[in-house]
């Protein structure tokens, strides 16, 4: 079937609607829940505290160094459910599908999201396809939306955080806004910029099993980290202090913003994460995460300075302090 | 703030994204869960089962007679969890927006979701917000995710028909079909036909009130009555057989389909449910349907005929018996 093109029919509700949902999705997909085939999934009892998040994904190109928009939607609601300490389980896939996009093209990617659901342990359970004209959409947005379940002893919140509170980072910023911009404006870099799209929810239960005491974890995806430290401090009413020397940032990246003009600080990441926690635990986290692929430069950044009032601050590497506010107007659309 | 237009900074995940959220999203939405603005929703255990629905809306025109894509969108996951027995409680809710659009247009859309919301007893926790460069999509889509929890002697699947059960209908067909297309054609018909876009999560409680021995629930939307009927046959692998003259449809529905070359059996509703359940339970569960507004109208279409074999057949007002196959093709793009 890789020859052939999505047509309206496909989204009809009818009878190639039921074809591609057997062939293709109940293929890749395939788990005793989907294969109901019910208006909507039916899911078993559990005691614990559900966490629930949603996220449309409309990244171009729909293909980019290091992942597509497959893996990147099923990694980004993992990850939103791992920053609420859930262990992710159950999700619901939506594709809005223009019509024309090649069959193998979808292909591809429902393959990359069952890869990356059978490697966070999560099932795709229920779902809905609309095709519409061409030129009503470009190309495939999907939206994922997912469910986890949080331990009883877990009460990771973003008004949480507290005054000497430790900020870590688990690795280098800015790689996917780098990555997607190359692929999308076919820059020639001296070396390909990858996309850190990953699923974070292993790291985080590892953190946990360090210290249920973290206070805070955040991903920051759009806006980056100047704009996820921004919203904490605002949810907490706290200031933050970060030292602009301790904040990572791969060579290429750095490079890449100073030539474009670019702030990595405001730059998309897929596979970061930013917590709080008491600093009597930071180092054996550290020592923890540094043991995980995806924590291996995993550094303190900042901390908690004062509370009453919400600002983020950043120690320049000249000794210099400057206030840094939230992404204002757009760096990059269409990144996630 | 009704002259102003989406920018794709509103999309950014910076100031005027937080600004968006914090002055519509909250204000309209406004419930204790979502104003925490976490990554996702934190909800709590519960000891039922959970049904788990979605669907995105790319309903066009955005407003159309008898409502909006805001209100569908609700609707529609509400009667997804409901064909499942459920009770719909917790809803995400994910905008995709064209740079364009106004913030009056989208202010409306957003009021009727939180007045749907409050109608079925839903409360929106949790969201995401997107917006693409002009061209990129066409207006408004939004995809709504929904929970909702199942009483522990409901056994309601698409797999469950039994021979001799007899099928039910709570109302005049096809109304959806013809309501948008009218919008969209700018037909000028001799009487508005005004779509059925309704909630049935109540209705459906009712029936279940009169017997929980109600074995498929069903919405025929896209697709309509037709493809849904033998979407039920394939799963129970059972012989349907439903009664022309018994199929209720508005004058003005079958008139329009009969110039335009329509088949109502294969249009789009969204108010409508149909229900398999033994005989004996079938005239209660019919009188307590109509004392429901949504149901007034009631009334059984066919039964089931045999076991063993996937087909549905429709005894015509003439006499004949002709087999009903699923839709095969389009009949309207974009319908929901």
């Amino acid at each position: 079937m890789t020859d052939q093109i999505i047509t309206l029919d496909y989204g009809s509700g009818g009878k190639l609607t039921n074809q591609l949902i057997r062939s293709l999705f109940l293929k890749y997909f395939n788990n005793s829940i989907l294969n109901q085939l019910h208006d909507g999934a039916i899911l078993p009892q559990t005691k614990k505290r559900i966490a629930f998040s949603t996220d449309s994904y409309t990244v171009s190109p729909l293909f980019f160094n290091g992942g597509n928009i497959g893996d990147l939607a099923i990694h980004g609601t993992v990850n939103d459910l791992a920053m609420c300490g859930a262990i992710p389980k159950y999700f619901s896939v939506s594709f809005l599908i223009e019509e024309g996009v090649t069959l193998q093209t979808l292909e591809q990617i429902t393959c990359s999201m069952a890869e990356a659901s059978r490697r966070t342990g999560v099932e795709i359970v229920t779902g809905d396809t609309k095709v519409v004209n061409k030129g009503d959409i470009d190309g495939i947005f999907i939206n994922t939306t997912g469910i986890g379940f949080i331990d009883n002893d877990v009460h990771i919140h973003p008004g949480s955080a507290q005054v000497n509170d430790v900020i870590i980072v688990n690795g280098p910023i800015g790689n996917h806004g780098i990555s997607i911009l190359a692929s999308r404006e076919n820059l020639q870099l001296e070396e390909n910029v990858i996309s850190d799209t990953a699923p974070l929810a292993e790291l985080v239960q590892e953190m946990l099993s360090v210290t249920k005491e973290i206070h805070v974890l955040r991903d920051p995806t759009r806006g980056g980290l100047a704009t996820a430290l921004n919203e904490i401090a605002q949810s907490s009413q706290v200031e933050i202090e970060v030292l602009e020397e301790k904040i990572p940032i791969d060579t290429m990246v750095r490079d890449t913003c100073k030539i474009l003009g670019y702030d990595p600080l405001y730059l998309a990441n897929e596979g970061k994460l930013i917590a709080f926690l008491p600093e009597q635990f930071a180092e054996k986290a550290l020592r923890r995460m540094r043991g995980n692929k995806l924590g291996e430069q995993a550094t303190i950044i900042g901390r908690v300075i004062a509370s009453g009032r919400a600002e983020v601050f950043l120690k320049t590497d000249i000794g210099g302090k400057r206030l840094l506010g939230m992404l204002s107007g757009e760096q990059l659309p269409r990144i996630c």
